[in-house]
């Protein structure tokens, strides 16, 4: 490609409206722009880049043996009242009508409409397993589009289905899949995890979630400093050690007028933190019990989707609101605590082994002191409620665990008959009877993976690209001052020439620019073998080459200069 | 790829909703398979056939210079209200509002968009000529989707958009990209040609279409026998020759109660239906003349876009119902002519030069006979009004005009200023000062091209492709008797592997089906180059080969089995 003839659109200065060094680096670099809140316009460089991680995701997947079709963006919404996703899916969900006021959706993933293709095509067992996939556009109404194309409204994303007659051949074709996502990953040169998750609302038992490290990552990933245990945090299971100390003191209760928080109450009353608890009302599960009160340590995090998997929880978890609280309890939020309590409570394992400890009285303005479970408020039911903290023993009992943050690029579920049932879709199978088939499916965020590669390697001047073959160019070709010298511009022009002819993918940039704007400019975008071209190495017989990602720079002789960068090259 | 871990999804019968042969023949070759009106599932075997054609489409317009680029398939309604096309667009425009209750449309095209982009983008002359393209997604909410994946409301279109300084650099573009146009069908091996055409809805000055010649095609096309002229009968002007001959007979009223459509009265009178004229009454353009005759001769059909077009006729053209029309001119619809007309008349060129004809009276149940001008009627204005006919002079005073059907598969636009002016997309000009930029527009329906070389393209047992570039697979081997068949088995897999390591895009039908079947397949998708593998064939030494072209068979040597195959296959 000739610079001249290209759309660069790169920008000095860093927009103000980015957060993330990703977006930031992606407007810079000319790779997108914002049309909406959401929606981004890939310009040449950035598609560049995407059809790359494009190609591997595809290559993959073909060598895994699925294979590949494609399905509309729209779908009709017959599909997603089968499964009742139509009432359960919150307005994430794009619902439009047609011009007949037919109701459809734009897809934000394909489970529907695809079991609904292999119910009408596959009628036998002998068929399965079947592994399909597509790469497609997807639409997510995300309350809050933000972080670029990390967080976007559409996106490309690769989502793989598959179907089954057994368990097993399930859990085959998953391993199949977590091996496929690993390579792939590896490939793409991403420092990545496989982790352990929570199957959301897609539904399903198993799952594995593959997190890119990154600081800005919206996950928190949790690992074993001894074992290969890693889950996200949502699923980790928090491990309490050690057992309950007896009472040593009695319980008094103290006015604590100024106290309305944890942090108040422990700097006014110089208490350890790990001494208090915190109580939290929820929505209950049923209309006997319309209030519950989780409670877990002052020092600790409520672990949502933990909570929300309790039967005596309301799904999805709804805390409750101060004038329902005041309505049942009469004290509110800042005085609750576990004695004299009036509803159900579930307390957290660590909260269970606490003695001596301090909680709101339930009268406003009041703290009890010195609670004893059992002696002073009977001990009720313990759960896994908070969120690990980094030093928590990990579950699998080898080694304690560390936190990093993650950006979610993957995701394997396990489904098991969750659509199949609700949609029929059943095979012949060996026994003649119909049978309703297992599925599986297995997500990539093709366009999350450009932005999580370019949080993870990136410096001062710019994005560096894990591997050679994700970077928009490969090759760049830098002339001093070409319009000059007619030796530079020889050069140049035969050495492009030759690059393209040997299938490297290389830019040229014959732009009437200074040499260090050139340069930037490349940077900037993370070509990775930089070729400088000047006049007065050209007389010495040399060519100055720059490596992007270590920085090192040597000089060349032009005669080894083809075979030099060859071997340079990474793809 | 093995047969065995393929989705096939190949149907006997021919599906009975389906009118046309590519239709027929993609749902029975197990190609597409429809989800809702105007939308299709892409099975395997299509998908294949699909990503091939936009390989085409994507080499050819890299190879003219033009860059890449992805736009959403989600636009701001913004953009529509600037250009005015968010009023001027109809119902196939489908619009909705996401969950912030913000307008947005499905782009239909996406003129809008790329306007926005390159008005933020490009500042400056120097940057031009600039034409970016995209593969991508598009949705028109069509009235009445049909003929399967011909006239669907979700498809796959590639469209560039040009941006230049002056009409010579549009016009240097444009040619480019016919002949780039004229490059890709002629590299899909399609029977096409490149007509003058209106530019509708696009807007813009001149315009040329790419129609693949298909008697199943929706458009008309018009060609000389003797010159390269060739135009869509939209845009095709009717030449008339001759001069109007003398009056012969006097004008008569004549009693017609039965005679109430051209047909009847030519049949009841024995008339000449060249001596008859058809009346037809529109809206007119202003509020002085609601009403407008449109005069043509009896076996002539009126030509919409040309009378669209004339400045007395309402925009878009809308006939009077019966009740307008006896409003104004007491007369029904069957009784209408040009004597004692009460409101403007325009006469097509063919009806200027006929005397002594026959038309209604403007009384019920009465027509004139033997009408002349300027006897009888003053000559209103003259104006090319009608189709062309098989048979009409050409236009370029070359020959006669022919006339086939024709599936429109590409369509290039000189659209000037229309929506860079509405859009105050201007660079900075040589001179210093803003100019608007003038641009052009080039679409390609690469999923229509699928079904148009299907329709050109097939025999009684399936699918031929017109190249082996786009065939779903390269070379078929069909082995007989392979599960009982040891020497058949092994030979079979060899094969296979050479030719896979090769990088032939093979399919071995490792099916356990009976050879007939296996065979039928290959035959029903259009496999060009199939290869039979039997036992004792084999052990003469042989292989047999069908093209799947030509239908002839031979049986190739197994030490030339390799060399034979890889010089047919032409990709």
């Amino acid at each position: 490609m000739r610079a001249s003839k290209y759309l660069f659109s790169t920008l000095k200065e860093t927009p103000n409206d980015a957060q993330v060094v990703s977006h930031q680096l992606m407007l810079r670099a000319g790779m997108v722009r914002s049309l909406a809140s959401g929606l981004y316009n890939w310009l040449p460089t950035g598609l560049r880049v995407l059809k790359k991680v494009e190609h591997i995701v595809r290559d993959e997947m073909n060598k895994s043996g699925a294979i590949e079709v494609e399905m509309p963006v729209v779908q009709p919404a017959e599909l997603w009242q089968e499964s009742q996703r139509w009432e359960q899916y919150g307005p994430e969900l794009l619902r439009f009508s047609d011009r007949g006021q037919r109701d459809f959706v734009l897809g934000p993933t394909h489970e529907e409409v695809i079991t609904d293709l292999v119910r009408r095509e596959v009628t036998s067992y002998k068929q399965l397993p079947l592994n399909l996939y597509q790469i497609q556009t997807k639409f997510r109404d995300e309350v809050r589009p933000r972080f670029g194309v990390m967080r976007c409204r559409e996106f490309l994303m690769k989502d793989a289905y598959s179907f089954h007659i057994t368990k097993e051949s399930l859990q085959e074709t998953y391993n199949v899949m977590y091996q496929t996502y690993t390579n792939i990953f590896t490939r793409l040169g991403l420092d990545f995890r496989a982790v352990q998750a929570d199957t959301g609302s897609i539904g399903g038992s198993v799952s594995h979630e593959f997190q890119v490290l990154a600081k800005s990552g919206e996950d928190d990933i949790v690992f074993s400093t001894e074992s290969d245990f890693a889950a996200n945090i949502e699923l980790a299971e928090a491990v309490t050690l050690g057992e309950r100390a007896a009472p040593t003191k009695m319980m008094e209760l103290v006015d604590t007028p100024n106290a309305k928080t944890i942090d108040q109450l422990v700097s006014q009353f110089n208490l350890s933190v790990e001494k208090t608890v915190k109580t939290l009302i929820v929505k209950g599960a049923n209309e006997e019990n319309p209030l519950v009160a989780l409670i877990i340590r002052g020092d600790h995090e409520l672990n949502e989707i933990k909570a929300q998997k309790l039967p005596e929880v309301a799904d999805p978890l709804t805390f409750a609101d101060e004038t329902e609280i005041r309505a049942k309890i009469v004290a509110g939020v800042g005085s609750l605590g576990p004695v004299n309590l009036n509803i159900p409570m579930i307390i957290d394992r660590s909260v269970a082994i606490m003695s001596d400890f301090h909680a709101g009285a339930n009268i406003d303005g009041k703290h009890y002191f010195n609670i004893n479970w059992d002696r002073d408020v009977v001990l009720p039911k313990i759960a896994d409620l908070r969120n690990v903290v980094e030093g928590d023993p990990s579950p699998d009992g080898k080694g304690s665990l560390l936190i990093k943050r993650g950006i979610e690029v993957g995701h394997i579920f396990q489904l098991g008959t969750k659509y199949s049932e609700a949609m029929k879709a059943t095979v012949q199978g060996e026994d003649g009877r119909p049978q309703t088939m297992i599925m599986g499916c297995y997500g990539i965020g093709v366009t999350r993976i450009v932005a999580a590669a370019i949080e993870q390697n990136h410096d001062e001047n710019g994005i560096i690209w894990s591997t050679d073959a994700i970077a928009p160019f490969t090759v760049a070709i830098v002339p001093m001052n070409m319009h000059k010298s007619e030796v530079v511009q020889q050069f140049s022009e035969n050495l492009y020439r030759t690059l393209l002819s040997q299938g490297v993918d290389v830019i040229f940039d014959d732009r009437k620019e200074r040499a260090g704007v050139m340069f930037a400019d490349m940077e900037l975008i993370g070509v990775p073998h930089i070729l400088v071209i000047g006049e007065k190495n050209l007389q010495a017989g040399q060519v100055e080459y720059k490596n992007r990602k270590t920085g090192e720079k040597q000089m060349i002789s032009k005669e080894n200069l083809l075979s030099f960068i060859n071997s340079q090259i990474k793809i």
